[in-house]
């Protein structure tokens, strides 16, 4: 039976941040510097090519210990960030490189989808490993309310079916700039919890359209749409409801 | 010269309420009870077929002085509410009801919009005496912030020609149900000052595209789309940025 076994352990303003290993499963929890008592656990996704620790995904889940007291958990997606790559991962990047050289749109959205699928596969149970695994954690514990934190690409692509697949998630932020397959709109439609849905409004790599079939394809009673100008590169958001997962943990 | 002059005024839970006409155009303003020097101002466009004091927009109304201090001007759009019916008004509405009851979509949509810019036409110089107006009182003054407050339907159809002419409003909010014209595209176009978009998601009478074509044609660098399941008679909005008015007045 895997556990977690912890690596680095450090604190600063507040925030304590903890490496991790799961199995082969690298890992970092964020969790408030001076703890009290169990929290809510909130899992974060990072995007395509990206891993863990990205500037952008450290501030967020930051701000989310700080402002909110919630544990933050953040694991690289299959061959990425500190994971070993495989013929899949190079044969995929390759093959997006290419396309994006040929300026070839249908190109990129195809691999990413097959892709995106592909490593979603594997990592919704190695997901549901670590809930597993930090339940167990006093800190965390079986009560804790959990919910996606978003994540932009893939850690909307993983974060999809992840959430379709488990009960014990219930919230979820995902969002913009990802390439939209028929196996995500189908997860999609399965999700009932709220949601929070990310849309950068002028993202030249992904069809819009796309993006707001799947906002629509959401079987959640309760869910916003939230778009900004900008590409998911570039943009800045505001009039963001901040509060929304912790109105649901 | 036109001026106001105040009818009814009463007082309860924090919020003056006073009647008032200009010329011949019949309103209401909300403010704090207990007068603390000039106040911003957001004006509130109600629904076709409405009224200045629908009990909605007295809500929506009465937060805004509570909430943020503002002080908020209704009146009744051209052929609503207190004012005289035209044969204008009650040709469209017979249309309307006629169209309705055909299930004929696009002969409400024909009529909505035709009938719409017909009121805004009369309804932009109204409102732009109004500010005149107000602006010479005292409690408001001539430098008081302006912000278009929202209002389904008639109150987007006749605010966003009204914030396209009209460089004294310096923030806007606009929302769904409404029938979109290709006038109502190219005013959207003249806009840039920030603007807050609501969309209920699935309006039966509107069709979704063309609102998604509104947002897209706001000249704002700033504007935020926001969507939540259900028409523009049921729906619960959630996760608004409520502080929208409150950061740019």
């Amino acid at each position: 039976m895997d556990s977690v076994r912890f690596l680095a352990d450090s604190s600063s303003d507040g925030v304590r941040e903890r490496d991790f290993i799961v199995g082969e499963i690298p890992g970092v929890l964020w969790s408030p510097a001076v703890a009290g008592g169990p929290t809510p656990l909130v899992l974060m996704g990072h995007g395509g090519g990206q891993h863990k620790k990205t500037p952008a995904q450290v501030a967020r889940a930051r701000d989310n210990v700080v402002k909110w007291g919630f544990s933050v958990v953040a694991i690289d997606a299959p061959g990425h960030g500190d994971r070993p790559r495989r013929a899949v991962d190079d044969q995929a990047r390759a093959e997006l490189r290419q396309a994006m050289t040929d300026g070839d749109s249908a190109g990129v959205a195809s691999v990413s989808a097959r892709y995106g699928a592909t490593l979603a596969e594997q990592a919704v149970p190695e997901w549901q490993l670590i809930l597993k695994v930090f339940q167990d954690l006093p800190e965390i514990g079986p009560e804790a309310p959990i919910g996606y934190g978003g994540g932009i690409t893939l850690g909307t692509g993983i974060g999809i079916p992840l959430v379709a697949a488990e009960p014990r998630i219930r919230a979820a932020i995902f969002g913009g700039g990802f390439v939209v397959g028929e196996s995500l709109i189908e997860a999609a439609r399965r999700i009932t919890v709220p949601v929070q849905f990310l849309l950068p409004w002028d993202d030249q790599h992904v069809d819009r359209q796309s993006a707001l079939d799947l906002f629509d394809a959401f079987g959640s009673a309760e869910k916003t749409l939230h778009a900004n100008p900008g590409d998911h590169r570039n943009i800045r958001w505001y009039g963001l409801d901040e509060a929304f997962l912790s109105r649901h943990l």
